[in-house]
Order: C-alpha cells, then structure tokens, then sequence
C-alpha cells in the first residue's frame, strides 16, 4: 500500500501532542513522516526533525517557506499535521490549504469563528481534506455507543451527560514554567477558553458524535479558580435540545485525583449507556428493567462499527493511542477512497473542519452566556 | 437502657420508608414502637399495627386522635415518626408538636416554607425535638468526608457536585397504579417538587452537610419527560457560593441503569473526595501528586466521627438500613442527654427542622429559577 | 405473629459476633432475647445482660444453670444462640439440646466430627432445630447465584473457585492481647483449624451451597507465616469433584488490604458467575459470547429466591447484618412451620448440622492432606 | 537515530501475534521491517510480504533460505521475530542464530527444556541477543510493582497468587477450524502444555519477574474439559519457595467471562499489591493499616522504572501494545548499547533466553506432577 507523506508544524522537543500524532500516524503505517517545522527555533527544530528521521533539507523553521517548499517538490507531502498552540492553528492551516496541502489541524480549530469559516471556504474549494483531532471518537466503543443510539435502543434521547475533569492545573504551575500550562492560560495564544476550549470543546464533540444531536441554547457558569488566571479553569454548561432533550457540560481543570476524567451519559426512553475514558474498553449498556451489561471492545457481540476500527482481540486493552491513530486511519482511508474516486464509505467518520467550527461556535456561545449571567445563548449551529 | 416509646403516622401495608423506620429503630434498641396510625382506612391500620405488635387499643385511624390520646397516657409515645405523603407532614406534625410530642419526619418536611417555619418555631418554643430523616448524612463514610473537609485536608473548597439519579420514573407507571410513584408526581401530595423533592433535596442537604457551606444562588432546568407528568423528573441545578466556590446538583428519576445513584464530589485547593451511596463503604480520597486513596468504614485509621456510627468491621459492608438506623441512634442519643440535662455532644448530628426548612427553601428558589428562564435566584438562607 | 424467645451463651463485653447474632434475630422482630450466659465472669454476664434488657433473674454465669432452670420455665427460651469460642460448642449444644432447645451455633460447629455427629444424633432424635450459621448464605444474591446453577444456566460445572482472604492476623496481635485474635490462633480453643476453620469452612460452605456439589478428595498446603503461631493463617486447597469438576479454596489472614474478601467464581460449559462479599448487592452473570450482565439485588429481573430475603428496593445497599439476619429469619420460618405441623418450604436454606458436620470433616480432610505432604484425601461426605 | 533491520518468521494472514510484534516493532521506530517468511505457501508468503511493504527479493517462503540470504546481505536484518506456533521456535531460532542473526521468540520458547539449553548455547557463544516475549513484564506498572517489592515496601513476601484466565476455549471451537485454537490445542505444534503453555508460563513469568524469586517446589491438578482436547485447559498449579512462601497459578481457557483476565497479587508482612492486565494503567498498593492507594501509569509519583516506558500522560491509557512495544524498546536498547560496547544498563529488563528456558522447565514440571497424581515436584532452575 502506498503511504502518505506527512508533514508536522510544531511538536519539537518538549512538545506533548506531537508525538502523539506521530505515534497515531505511524500506528498502522498509512503515513510516512517527510517535513517538519517543529520549532520556530532552527536549531532546535533541525535536531527534532532529524531525531524524527526526517531529511535535513526538509526540517524547516518557517511554516511559510515549509509549505511553499513542499507544494513545489514531487515527492511533497500530502498531509501536514497542525500540533502547535491554538493561535497558529488559523495561519498555518490557511498557508498549507492555499498550497494544495490536506490538512490535519489539532482542536479548537481556530482563535474564533470567522478564522474557522474561511478556512472551511478554502478546503471546501480546493477538495482538501481538513481534519480536527477530535480524537475521542476514535475509541472503538464510542463508535458502538454511536450506533447503538443510532438504532434506537435507547429510545428518543432524553438526557446527555459529559464530564471531562482533570486536576493538573489546580495549582498556578504557569507560574513556574509549565510549557503546556503556559500557553494554555494565555488568552492571546489559547483564545477565549481555557478548560472549555482544552477539553470542553472534546466533550461537546462527543456528546454530538454519539447523539447526532445539537444543542439549541446553552447556559454557563465559568470559574477561574487559581488566582490570575484570565481563563475559566472550571464550567458547568447546560444545554437545551430542540426535541426537548436536556444536556450538561462540566468540564474542569482543578478537579485533584482526576487525571483525564472523561465520562459520557446518555439516558433515553428504554435505556442508557456510560462510557469513561479511563477505561475505555467497557461500554455501560443498560436496559430498562434488564441487568447492566458491559460491552467489552472487540467482543463478538459488538457490531462492525467498533469492530473495524479494532487491532487486538477482547481482554487485550487498547488505549488512548490507538484510538488516536483510528482517526489518522480514517482519515487516511478516506485520501484513498478519494484518490480512488470513490464516494467516501458512510462508517468513516474523522473530525471534519464543520466539526471545528462547532467547536468554536461553542465556546463562543459559552462566553457570551457567562457574560450575560448565565443567560440562554442560541447556540446557532 | 430505657427505651423510647414511638408512634408512627403512615407506612402501612405496602409503604416503603415506613419499613425503613421502623427497623431503623429498632435496630440498636432505644425505640420500641407503642402506637401508630398506620393509615386512614381503620380495618387496614389495625392489621398492620397488630401485624407489628401494637396493642389494639394503640392502633389509630385518625392522627388526630392519637396525638390526644397518646399525649393524655401516662406510657404516651414520647416520639412520633411521620412517614406519610409530604403533604401531611405540615398538619400531623404540628398536632404532634401541639401534643408535647417529639417528631421525626420524612423529607421534605413540609409544602412551603411557612408551614416549615411554623413548625420550627412550635418545637422551639416548646423545647421538642424535630428532625428530619435526610438519611443519607448518617452513613459513616459521610462523617468522615464532613471531618477531612472540616479539617481542611482539601483546602479552600471549589467545586461541589452532587448526583442523585434513579431510573424508576423512565415510564408513566403512576397511570397503571403504582402506589409509590402515584402520589410522587400529584402536586398535591408532593408539593412543588417532584425529582427535586424526592431526591434532589437529599443531595442538597448532602452538599451542606458534607462541606458546611450553603449556596448563595441557584440556577435551575427543570424537565418533566415523561407525557402528562405535572412534576419535574430530571432536574440541573447551578449552584454559586458566597466563598466564590461552584456546585451542581443533577437530580433524575428517568436515567435507566441508575437504580440510587446519589454522588457527591467535593474539589477543594489541595484534594478531592468522592463518594457513593451504592458503594457506601468506601470514600475516596484523593490529595494532589499522591495515589489516591480509598478509606474504608470501620478501618483502623478513620476517625471516631465515622467510627463511632459503626457495627461492624470492615470488611462487613454495612448499607442502607444501618444509615438511616443511625439517624435514629442519633435522636435517641440527643434525646436521652436533653432528659439527663446535659448539652448536647457536638459529634450528635442529626438533621434538624432548620435542615428540612432549608431543603423547602431549596426546592422554592429552583421552581423560582425555572420559571424565570434558570435565572440566578437568591437561595436566602 | 408470637416471637421466638432467644437466649444466647456468650457475647458478653467485647465479642464481635454476639453483637451480630442480637442485631441479627431483632431486624425482623421474630426474636426476643431473653436470657443468657454472656460471660463466665458472674458480674460481667449481669452487667451485659442488663444493658441488653435481659432480667435479671434470666442473667446466669454458668450455662448449665441456664439450660435446665430456662427448660423449667413456661416462658422458657426456645432457641439459644451459641456465640463462644469454638471448643465450647459442643458441650453447650449438648446440655441446650438435651434440655429440649434448639439450637443456632457459630460455625466451626465442634472441635471434631465425633462430636459433630453426636449433636446431629441427638438434635435429629429431639426433632430440634440445629442450625450453624454459615451466614453468607443468607446474602440474597447467594441465593440467586444457587438458582442460577440449579436452573443450569450455566451448563455444567466445571470449575468451583473460592477465596477468602483477609489481612487482620498479618502482625502476631495473639502476642499484644487482641481478644478475638487470642483465642482463634489456640489450638485448645479453636481447634485444628486457623484460617481454614474460621474462614475456609465459610468459603468451602458457600462452594457446596451454591453448586450443591461436594468434592471427592482435596490436597491441601497450609502455612504459619506469622511467628510461633501453631494453626494456619494461609491455605491453598485443590478440590477434585466426581462430576470431573476442580475447585479451589484459598483461604488466608495474612493478605493486608484485604478486609473481609470473600469472592467466589462457578464456571461451566455455558457460563460463569461471580460474586464478592464486599460488594454483595451485585452478581455477575456471563454467558458465552454475550455482554457480562450485572444482577442487582431486589431488582426487578431477579427471582423470588433472592427477592423473597430482600428488605429494601435496590440500590439501597443491604449489607452483612441483613444477609446474617436472613438465616435468623429462615430459622424462625423453620420453627413456626414445624409449630403448625407443616412440611419444611423448599425456599427455606438455613445452614443445618450437617452443614456444620460437613464444615468440619472438611478441616479435618484438610489438615491430613496437609500432614501428608498435600497427598489427595478422600472428604467422606 | 538508525533504525534495526528485522524479519520475521510466521505472522501471515490470518495469524494474531504477528501483527502484534510488527506494531510492537514500530511503535517507537526502533526498529524497520524488511524481510519474512510470513507463510509456508509461497504465494500467501508474498502477498502478505508485500502487503507490509516488504520488498519482493526479501519474501521467503522458505525460513532456512531466508536466514542464509539476509545472513549475507550487507544490510541484511539485525534481528528475527519468530512467530510461529511453538513446534517451529527451535529450528527456526536455531539456523538464524547459526546464522549470526539475533532472536525474538514468542512464548514457550521451545518443546522442551533440551532444547531451549541448545538454544542458550549457541546464542551465548554467538554473543547474541535471544529474547523471549513475555510480554506483560513490558507493562509500566509491572516494572513498578517489581521495584516495589525490591525495595522492601511490602516486607518478606509471603504468598504469591497469579491467575490467568480465559474464556475463549470454552468450546471446542478446534473442531470448527478456528486457526488460533487448531494448533494450540494440537500437541505436536503446541507441546506438552496446553493452558499452562500458552499462558501459565506468562503467569509464572510474572510471579518471577514481580518477586525475584523462584518456586522450589510444585504441585499441579491439570484439566481437559473439553472432550477429546489432549492438552490440559485448565490448572491449578500451587508452588513452594525455599524462603517458606507460597504460591498458586490459576490458569484456564474454559472459563466464561473472562477475556484475557491476568491477575497477580503479591502479600508481605507489610503490605500487599494487586494488579489486573485488563486494567494495566492501575496498580493497588496496601500498606498495613492504611488506606488501599491506587497508582497509576504516569502519574507524578511513581518511580523512573515505570515512568521511563510510559509514552503518554496518566489518565491517557496505555494498553496491550505499549505494553509489548517496551519489550521491543528494551531489546532495541541493549542491541544499540551492546554495538556502541556500553554494559547493559539494570534498568534494561527484556526477557531473555534463561526465562524461556525457566518457562519450558515450569512446563515439565507441571506435567511431571501432575502424572504423579499432583506431589510436589523439584523445579530444578
């Protein structure tokens, strides 16, 4: 099988999502990593790229030259791989698309909404792939959790539940240098959200995936708990749905003993199901009047819909990697099938830039209803 | 030891909480129920006092004429425990109280709160005891929680976050008779609340008994999902503190595969706790950079606050029965200090009237904020 | 309904399981204590038996005086409770027993099978009642999980695996005073037996209660890890079945973070069960190539086998005392039905004396393998 | 960084563990694939070469051929991963370390212990890497749990119990031509064990990689409980240390509802740990007489020995291949330290060619017993 060739901006030393990208793009072999700008330092971005393999000549500082550079070679890359703070997300993505290049973009997707349409613009006219690392709908169970709500089992949806707590920012460790703390608080690099763009964005996405379902209006309550900080370490946001479905949204970042504490509940007419990230190889199925049942990932009773994006038997744990990587797969299959001038095959499903400016749409939406004490914004997705 | 003479208003044949108070009393033997107008219909409530062991002439069809005749007997009941639908918890207690009779009563102690606060202000004045089985605060594992926050192992408190999910009420089973859940969704017999009072006020009473700290605002979503019910069955409910601190309360009845799910979380600057009412014999706690820790009831190392209101080992769950006993315990404890002219012991903490006014107030403000769009409503407390 | 009138040898100040034994026979009030030899210390005996509303005419020190003044008395005890050290059973049973009352015992029920079998002879002539309370089987969900077998759900069985482990001997406290920990590590008083007589005859009781199958031979290896301690406090037991099924029992009170973790697993062509003491408001149910299926108990899917012991709905947690209770009310349905001269219900469970026989063929099948070099010992039950 | 050049024996379509190396193999780039002889059908052999992006001249169908070429070839592979059934490890090992090439073998290294010593042999005289995949001593929190017990946390160890239980042999699914169960069931590819070959030896691994020591004695009851199945499909194996302590292995493959259900416990004077391999990212550690900690993966406070194969944050699970890519991480390590002339640094901890021979000797061992009706048998390593 033919690879894609990868490029990467950001993701240098000290970085951690780059590696995680890596690691996803090389898990089933569809990507070969060529070019990178890892750094804006070119020193320390040369040592990256060639630790990483790549060729001296395509270890660049300036994302720029790197997408002028590789939209003229041959052998150029198919893909780049957006992995820097949230800032660059807009500019990076925009140079690469103009530049004929897919692309692979870390969420939020952009600073604001405005940024996140004109880059849906320029994809949407150039046939580009663009991609937003909502990995959490890549595990394998949250695909079943998907279909079993899609089929009804549950019943018409009533109640959808998502937490994302974690606890590593319950102190002020931006103070003392913290690299992924730092920008993360930074509203000029960051953006509007801190924990509800970091990982609120992550649970709003999942509550869609699994629902197909949006939100009408939303009202929240934002906390910045660890003094100075301008961003929300805390939220609690809940929703409105136009068939009468009611939501919430907590998402935190000073919650100690949570490390990456996202839970997803969903409660129909006829059932439920829970799904948690830290043990992401269970699914909670429960029927009314039925005994809990726990669905264990790669099982014979789990459909097709989990079971493809599987690589080892039940009993065998997959993780946080491997459902990071089935996004890189999909997308990956989908370059295929679109080289191949095929229609996109319906089970694929990756992030899509429409998923990014939902994102952003969301965190604007939460912002103006804290603004407004709380108030019930439209959420006018 | 003495023992102390109960009457019991309602739970006759086919009630539930009636049950639960009387082994609760009889649990460590301080109470021996005497009397008891168990329901309206007589033939119906002396089969079920004499099924008890209530002498004849102690069985009652008519509250009223039990509190008369029992406050005239010179072996007259010295409590009465009312276990009625809320709505006659305001006028039997007060003929009670009338009577110089000591009460104990279900939640949520009243239809208002100017029943609630005449009701407090009769057993003030008359130096009786009225409290309020908000069972849940008698589990030792919660008075170990209430200590280490008391103690201030988790600093500053943050954020509290309570659930109380059932999934009983997912169907309209009140229209094919049953009895538990008819009169849980008739406004006049439940009041204002349906989910709210049932079980979202024991998980605001939890969130106050557990941290000491009282919400200064409320913001609340109310839904009633299921066709035809007047009362809320799901409810989302924001909490703001004067200390700046966050809560949550999420109460349901509609949310399959959750048989009691009550949750608290308490997030404080230095740790978290976790608790739950399924798994009751475990606390988690969590203190930041350090394993998390899961404390068991009865262990060596918890302290007496939770130790005392232990049977058993551990190791030997206790549960449900053995919570609310300790209520129980706790009554007859203040009670026999009160006759032997003492103070009462600080560590005695059973819930009081101020504690069912509270939750009346509570359920007023979230009805208040509900139908003014999930404004912030004072909580005025 | 007339309550059983209950006396009761030993528990006096201090003991653990006397306590048990009284909250036991009062949570469904179908037993009244009114006599008892608490301690052997005249004064102490009074002085609990006091505390315990027992008069003080029926407060004996010497348990013989007890026997044969409670035979003489119209209103004489109808059952006695045997709740002392393990070398007394016998010689209490006998003297109750030949007084013409029936009898409860802890378990191990004798020292010996000599004296096992005498107490059967004895009780079987009298038709009295002798029931050794191997109380985990009085857990509702044991009764389920016995039904489960029975109906052959889960095809035949091929593997009984049964731990009970606990950490409260891993220190030498027989050295430092521990009354409970004094008298179990003394031959003299608790017989041939350490851990495999206070807690695997618990473990080999449940193996034979819920599969209704007893093995063949057994091999046994036991230690005494701690320091001059002469009976076992870890034993590994191979169990071999005539069906051709294998079995396990391990037994140990060295294991530290382990309180009271008694755990058993049944596996057959079709299925497997597991459940754990700690936890014993669930069962769970696997059948091949299907979802694991959580029962809860009092839930609305289980049989009346489990639901007929259950006191309160689920998910309101029942506990160690309510499983104990349920052999003291087993024992009173017994009684009563034998009262009114009619056949015993099939439903009716409660360990007899040929369980307590059984128990104790079984240590001594144990220790000969165990001096035999673990040589396979036929169990001649 | 270069990158090993590997081959592999085995792993053609269809099979399991092949996939697993190869991603194993990639996962931190380490290593590159560039010769197999996949399949003993040539064509098969070459579709699946192709497929992995192995060039056309590097597809063998013929392992002793492949091993003379790439033994020739100036970038001939470094290193071969034999992932054939079990009867194949020995020859194909053999010819490729005669051939100067360096060995991964699955597990059980060889039929017998003669053979695993031929093996030893020829690699140390060859100055040879020969390592076994006992791939679970990959998993972080195993590396933590064995310095643990180096450090003396848990005082003498006591007892240590491994279970390892499966259920997806249940059935005789070897009669349907399920080609995982064909063969493993099949004494001549499998050899002398079944269950205990497959994974009991992972189970006895375990035991000695966690505790440092070695049973001197064993005790096995072996089972075929399936009809007609040769090889035993379930164990109980338990064992005796020279230091006094004791042991027991669980292995089965019949038993329903567990997938891949790998447990060790370890007990000390001091405390105890638990781990489970389907939960990996936890480890429970007990100290006496104080609260069950739970570590995790990553976490802050764990040791350099686990934190140093951990890839992501805790909270962010790791699962089954991470597990296995650190065994190839390790081997990787000591080939680059050996070429660069370094001693092999401690932390470094692959499993070698003595534990595959100490995991066959555990096999005879185990048989020998068992033939002689289950008495303790020398384990001689």
């Amino acid at each position: 099988m033919d690879k894609i060739r990868l490029g990467m901006v950001g993701g240098g030393e000290g970085a951690f999502i780059g590696e995680v990208h890596r690691i996803s793009a090389r898990m089933d072999e569809r990507f070969i990593l060529c070019a990178g700008a890892l750094c804006s330092d070119p020193d320390r971005s040369l040592r990256s790229a060639l630790d990483l393999g790549i060729a001296r000549d395509r270890s660049y500082s300036d994302y720029i030259e790197m997408a002028k550079s590789e939209s003229k070679r041959d052998d150029g890359i198919n893909f780049v791989s957006i992995v820097t703070p949230n800032h660059l997300h807009h500019p990076v993505a925009k140079i690469f698309l103009e530049s004929g290049i897919n692309v692979i973009c870390d969420k939020p997707m952009t600073m604001n909404s405005e940024e996140a349409k004109e880059l849906i613009d320029i994809s949407e006219r150039s046939n580009l792939i663009f991609a937003v690392t909502y990995n959490y709908s890549g595990y394998p169970l949250i695909r079943e959790a998907r279909e079993i709500v899609k089929e009804g089992k549950l019943g018409e949806i009533r109640i959808i539940q998502v937490e994302y707590i974690q606890d590593w920012l319950t102190e002020p460790i931006e103070k003392s240098g913290h690299k992924q703390a730092s920008w993360r608080v930074d509203p000029s690099k960051s953006g509007l959200g801190g924990s509800i763009g970091d990982i609120g964005t992550h649970a709003f996405h999942l509550s869609h995936f699994v629902t197909q379902q949006m939100p009408e209006k939303i009202s929240a309550d934002l906390s910045s708990f660890v003094k100075d900080r301008e961003l929300d370490d805390n939220a609690h946001i809940l929703m409105r749905y136009a068939s009468g479905a009611r939501g919430m949204i907590w998402s935190s970042q000073v919650a100690p003993g949570n490390e990456n504490n996202l839970k997803i509940q969903v409660y129909g007419e006829k059932g439920g199901l829970v799904w948690q990230q830290e043990n992401p190889n269970e699914l909670i199925l429960n029927l009314l009047d039925q005994p809990s049942r726990k669905l264990t990932r790669g099982s014979s009773y789990v459909s097709n819909k989990s079971g493809r994006l599987t690589r080892i038997p039940a009993g065998h744990p997959e993780g946080y990697l491997e459902g990071f990587a089935n996004i890189y797969r999909e997308i990956a299959d989908a370059f295929f099938e679109a080289k191949a001038g095929k229609p996109l095959s319906k089970d694929i499903l990756y992030p899509t830039s429409r998923d990014g400016l939902n994102g952003v749409s969301f965190i604007e939406a939460v912002i103006e209803s804290h603004k407004n004490d709380s108030n019930w914004i439209n959420l006018n997705i």
